[in-house]
């Protein structure tokens, strides 16, 4: 199932199930229930929102070989976790705005996304799958200028746009083995799959949940692959005027403008 | 104004407003608008909840001169932010619980805690008392082993109760001179004044608010004095049965038994 966020024509925002036919709205929330209408939308004409509002937003860094390979680190013994502000988040086509501070320094981190379905603690991997809901894109946007100088990640990680997340949450979807492409103005920029992963989802979440409560609709950005921007010779950073975009097989493709 | 939050006769979250007759009940909430009703509640009777249900809790690390020269760190030139996950907030009263991991190196830090009260972005010092709701107290709990091994701190400090805070939100309060102590077992182990701090509140406010929208209900941790326990020699660490306290100056004290 293909589950997004739109706005009406009230402005009000709904949840909606996407299939062939198009946008069938829906009453409810995959969180609690979720009531398929009989309207079909087009897809195109709806106005499209990050596909969960998220208490919060934890993120992993360093979790694929050959990206931990490319900026010389040691592979990880645990998953090394970091948060974002949950003010970060926006949605498909939204504009990921370059902030005043080190505007030449914004990277792209093409991630896979975990949406937690229901309230977890403690649970162990072989019933991670129960308590994810499903599967979306998600743009780990980072200021390496303030990243470095910072050392710790929050507020480079944490400017305002910083977390584009959509188009939608795919559920009944193998996490182990999707392609995972980042492309900038269709230059592609990475390509990986989700097998390079060093902690696969079901550790991520059983992970996690030990240390703290994984509440229903948190985001978990599961790292990004080789290929950021910061690590090219020369290095590549975000331009106003570019699309950034992330695409995850089974997924579908998050497209952003990049806005000085 | 002394703003607190507790549980009603019929388990619902209130707002209510504390003087010297009692525990008034409102509704509405201090960021849209507090109604204050006739009746009058005793202040024991109350069961108190966090102050407030913040969208992002964002925290400042080395924040005070002391503590930067006890633990060997040269005065940052900007804030050094990080974020706790929103699930670690606890009330007055509720146990600190140490975690399964690493539970004999769980240390306190006595913090002003600042509540944003309206939707800021790019708020000069001079008007950032124009978007403070007011101040509380915190207790940023912080697993010592984990924090070291992670270098991000976000994990450390996200265990579910790490984030003791009340037991209410003062406003009109002069938050650059306030007294600001740590007992554990009833000894002081924490005794500094906010006037200590390196960045005050309205720089804070500031310069966060030039990195990202702080949302309405947003609680930032300002950083703790010197005296925590991991510093001490011998080291000291909360152990189950002592009951940890943090009292601000104006605002109260912030009571919380620590569980095993």
């Amino acid at each position: 199932m293909k589950i997004i966020r739109y706005l009406d024509e009230g402005h009000v925002r709904c949840y909606g199930i996407v299939d062939d036919r198009g946008v069938h709205p829906c009453h409810g929330t995959p969180f609690t229930r979720l009531i398929r209408q009989s309207a079909v939308l087009d897809l195109a004409d709806v106005k499209l929102l990050p596909p969960v509002d998220p208490p919060n937003i934890i993120c992993l860094g360093l979790n694929y070989r050959e990206h931990a390979a490319e900026t010389g680190h040691p592979l990880p013994a645990e998953p090394l976790v970091f948060i974002k502000a949950t003010t970060a988040l926006c949605g498909p086509g939204d504009p990921v705005i370059l902030p005043e501070l080190y505007p030449d320094k914004i990277d792209y981190e093409a991630e896979l996304a975990i949406v937690i379905g229901k309230r977890a603690r403690n649970i162990p991997e072989d019933k991670a799958d129960e308590v994810i809901l499903g599967y979306t894109a998600a743009n780990d946007i980072s200021n390496r200028a303030v990243q470095f100088t910072d050392g710790q990640w929050a507020r480079a990680k944490s400017h305002d746009t910083f977390c584009p997340v959509g188009p939608a949450i795919v559920t009944d979807l193998d996490a182990g083995n999707l392609d995972i492409i980042c492309r900038l103005d269709g230059e592609v920029m990475q390509a990986s799959n989700t097998s390079d992963m060093i902690f696969p989802v079901r550790r991520i979440v059983s992970h996690l949940s030990h240390c703290f409560t994984l509440l229903p609709g948190t985001l978990i950005l599961t790292g990004t692959p080789s290929g950021v921007g910061f690590m090219r010779k020369p290095p590549v950073y975000l331009r106003p005027g570019q699309v950034v975009e992330v695409e995850i097989e089974g997924i579908g493709t998050l497209v952003n403008p990049v806005v000085g």
